[in-house]
């Protein structure tokens, strides 16, 4: 069977035509939905609606969270019983299936993990491909008009609980993805734009000296959970010169 | 009058909803031309043609490379001499025009400089707006199926001439940008995931270990070039674990 990894970009406004045209040649999509939704479901389901493509459900395992004693384990247990879930519906429905990922499937997304392991175990065969997608970080940027970097210079990507090693190391332009308001202790000089739920309607944007405009980032970020019910992160920092 | 600066993404078929709307209501689109085109001047005119766009060329500046005496400022006097070429013809033009940009503006791109300098010199009042589009790192990540980093690790972008910088400084996932073939020495037992001209009918992708696909990435180089005039590279190196 087929399957196909489609980035949707952070909203229907942001499909591409190819990936479009990938959705409208599968026969349904795939989507986890945890117990407690994030609203990412949803959005999936209106990008599917908007193609005539019926959105299966694949139930998230739980995650053992109270058993820390041996926590790799029980992360592998959990990303295994994953795998498993969507390969027993790949299995039931056979065809040509879209995952369809939020933002795109090269950053901080785990769906080529789960379909590269769906096929190392062999039980459904799968031919994959992937369509790329608008990320947070591009829009991020669109919205506060910037470069991610100076002239000539690197940008650091890296999720939010290892940006103390990336200042540390020396870093200048660093994007923060992942997760809880980054961790801005210390950072107080730095500039930093940031924004929530970035492409929906409870899109929130803030930028400016982190010392100033942390109390408007802790205000918008509470709007947004109220509004939306979930909120994720994604900010630029810059150290300053 | 006002500018937006599209991204348009790896090719037509990257081309969004928003973008193509907002392209559909420019009254033209202004592109630099190099005196030596390197071939996305046509690709540009081609997606304008698709939504019905006149495309105005802008005549790229001489830059002065026979006095590296003063290298920062002859780049400096190059950089404004752009800025007053297109300035020019949004002054003779006015209306809604857009500048667009081949991937995405947010990375390793000078038209977000150059519209800001528009706005900072006051001759034309211009109001921007900025549209992401797919860039070229993501398409690379999708063509080889991966994901650029290793699950909850960073991934560093940085143009090619401080890549030696970034391996120096211990970065594991390294994306390339810019400019000819990475220099590769020393990296023999590293990963590459390549690709070149992405998203175009020369593309050229090559993966491996270093030192094993070296050759092979200069015949692909060789053969993109002289497919489509012109070749830009990016790459993904990972260390090896």
């Amino acid at each position: 069977m087929r399957v196909r990894i489609i980035g949707i970009g952070m909203g229907p406004h942001q499909l591409t035509p190819e990936a479009a045209a990938a959705l409208r040649g599968c026969d349904y999509a795939v989507a986890a939905r945890k117990r407690r939704d994030d609203g990412l479901f949803e959005l999936r389901r209106a990008v599917c609606e908007a193609h005539g493509l019926e959105l299966v459900a694949v139930p998230d395992p739980e995650r053992d969270r109270d058993a820390p004693a041996d926590y790799r384990a029980a992360v592998a247990d959990w990303h295994e019983a994953r795998v498993r879930a969507f390969e027993q519906v790949l299995a039931e429905r056979g065809g040509n299936a879209a995952f369809l990922v939020w933002g795109d499937p090269s950053l901080y997304d785990s769906t080529l993990r789960i379909v590269d392991r769906i096929g190392e175990r062999g039980e459904v065969p799968v031919e994959y491909d992937v369509l790329p997608g608008i990320s947070a970080p591009q829009l991020l940027a669109a919205r506060h008009r910037i470069v991610l970097h100076e002239v000539g210079r690197p940008v650091h990507v890296t999720p939010q609980r290892r940006l103390a090693e990336a200042v540390a190391a020396g870093q200048d332009n660093i994007v923060v993805m992942l997760g809880a308001r980054p961790a801005f202790e210390g950072l107080g000089e730095w500039s930093v734009w940031w924004g929530a739920n970035l492409g929906t309607d409870t899109e929130e944007l803030v930028a400016g000296r982190v010392a100033d405009v942390l109390p408007r980032i802790d205000a918008a970020r509470a709007r947004a959970k109220e509004r939306a019910g979930w909120v994720m992160d994604t900010a630029l920092l810059r150290r300053p010169s």
